[in-house]
């Protein structure tokens, strides 16, 4: 049975969900795509920490040990922040091995540059989880763009400014009070600031800006506001009159063909498709010249959704290599 | 520049959607595919008839003509009705063509046996467009069958259903005079019993099933019931108590592994995904094990979303067998 050799650098939430999505679905994968999968080193920052036993890899503290591997087929990187992570993924597409990502804030920068990298060494790119997390967005998107044409893309792609905007609107919750909420359920980070502040939305629609439109617009023209100088006031006298504050990220080609972004609360009525997103889900509309308006509800984070996320790319990434037929 | 040659069967509002398609987008797939598309041949019942000119093509009433042709990549189907379009897509996996259908009636039935067919001759079955339109309903389960568990799947998969239940409660209107409404404005058909008796959501939740759960059940076992029986005093008094009759259809694993269906009006609350979904969008919730409950809502019909349903599959097809990398 031929193997894959899988490396992840990370074991935080997300990686530990790839991890364990790959022991429990080891003999469906095994069926469905003729390949086992196998991790066998896992990136760490301390190696001494106590954790529960791995089966067949190794923790290790070192990239080098893992580039020394000549046998790794793909690396899943579920690391935060940019760096060290650009640096690892740029090696990694230089050794030859597919890659995926779960990392927005440096796929927001740097996904183009990897993108081009990874065409040049005849590698693929998944990124599917840096967006919308379970949402199947990356995909759908990709598909899209070969035979239709992207006019829009509008979207809740914070789960945790919604989850906070919903608490205010049907508790009358201050933001501070929403926010402690959110972060006692684990629905917000430690440091939440570029969850509220709108950064977080804004940098996944720089990604999904770059596979829609082949480019993103300069960062700087992109007002982005976030939630945390809403008062819940607002937000109850605006449901009022049957309107609801979404933390909305739009961008779309105006008359001129110029990329337009936007990032902040806006009030929509009840016909809008996001009037209904309640919650820690998000939710994206995606409008076309062919399709009209498309739109795709989910879990927009989590260990399992995230990591199935990334366990899609790479099951993507073996039938694109399994079909060796070509077209007579 | 390689070429790969078409035939469309049929020529009605979806095969000269997927024709038109195929035109405008002649560049972008070009570019994008490194292939160009050429429409060859299309089938039509009746030759004489009077029709705006087509480039390249030429119009046949005669299948033996089209088989005849050694050079015919892939064969789009846009028949209504099973037959004649079993037996031809039968021949044309024979003749070792890839197939692409719209044809939910056809495929509900037949369909298992078509992709077993294509299997032993190692062609593709594109069939996006049986269900749900431009809603890429059949990507995203066939993507997350590998990798995650369905546990479930509910949706409004007749959009002239939903579009007369919205009427009803909107305007109170009666269900004739709502159907009516419905077939001036070409969201219904002439005879549209399939569509408000409940066979035609019927046959897409087969088609899901198979995809889904490896098999369908036993077609009856499944109750099927229409909206053709709902008063609009009904509809009314449920909207009153902030509940909505949707026509959903719905199957699940029972906890014995037994495939259960139902599809038939229900009363969903406000918090339901489906409550919010008026007029003729179709939308789809997927519940699986990793990712949770994923909605997709969109076009369940038109000769656009329907086109681009199917061109959608032929640029799958066509991407599946560009890449001829083998795994190292």
């Amino acid at each position: 049975m031929p193997s894959i050799k899988v490396a992840i650098l990370g074991f935080g939430t997300v990686g530990e969900g790839v991890y364990r999505i790959l022991q429990e679905k080891r003999e469906e994968i095994k069926e469905s795509t003729g390949f086992t999968v196998d991790v066998v080193s896992i990136l760490v920052k301390d190696k001494a920490k106590r954790r529960k036993p791995i089966q067949g890899a190794k923790f290790t503290d070192d990239i080098q040990e893992i580039w020394s591997n000549p046998e790794i087929d793909v690396v899943f990187e579920a690391i935060v922040g940019e760096e060290p992570a650009y640096t690892f993924l740029s090696e990694a597409i230089e050794k030859g091995c597919h890659i995926i990502t779960a990392n927005k804030k440096m796929f927001a920068k740097h996904g183009p540059a990897l993108l081009k990298h990874a065409g040049f060494r005849n590698v693929q790119v998944g990124f599917e989880a840096t967006t919308a997390g379970g949402v199947p967005i990356i995909r759908t998107v990709t598909n899209l763009v070969a035979g239709d044409r992207i006019k829009r893309i509008q979207g809740i792609l914070n789960g945790t400014s919604n989850f906070i905007l919903t608490k205010m609107r049907k508790e009358g919750s201050s933001f501070q009070a929403a926010l402690l909420h959110a972060q006692k359920n684990g629905y917000a980070e430690a440091d939440p600031a570029d969850d509220v502040d709108g950064t977080d939305a804004f940098r996944k629609l720089m990604i999904l800006s770059s596979l829609a439109f082949g480019r993103q617009p300069d960062w700087e023209d992109v007002p982005v506001i976030g939630i945390d100088h809403l008062e819940s006031i607002d937000i109850i006298d605006a449901s009022k009159g049957d309107l609801r504050y979404r933390h909305v990220a739009d961008i779309w080609k105006d008359e001129k063909g110029k990329l337009q972004a936007t990032v902040g609360p806006v009030l929509i009525g009840a016909d809008h498709p996001l009037f209904s997103i309640d919650g820690v889900d998000n939710a994206i509309i995606v409008d076309t010249e062919y399709l009209g308006p498309l739109t795709l509800v989910g879990p927009g984070a989590g260990m399992y959704p995230t990591g199935s996320a990334m366990i899609a790319d790479l099951l993507h990434i073996i039938r694109q290599h399994e079909s060796v037929l070509v077209l007579n």
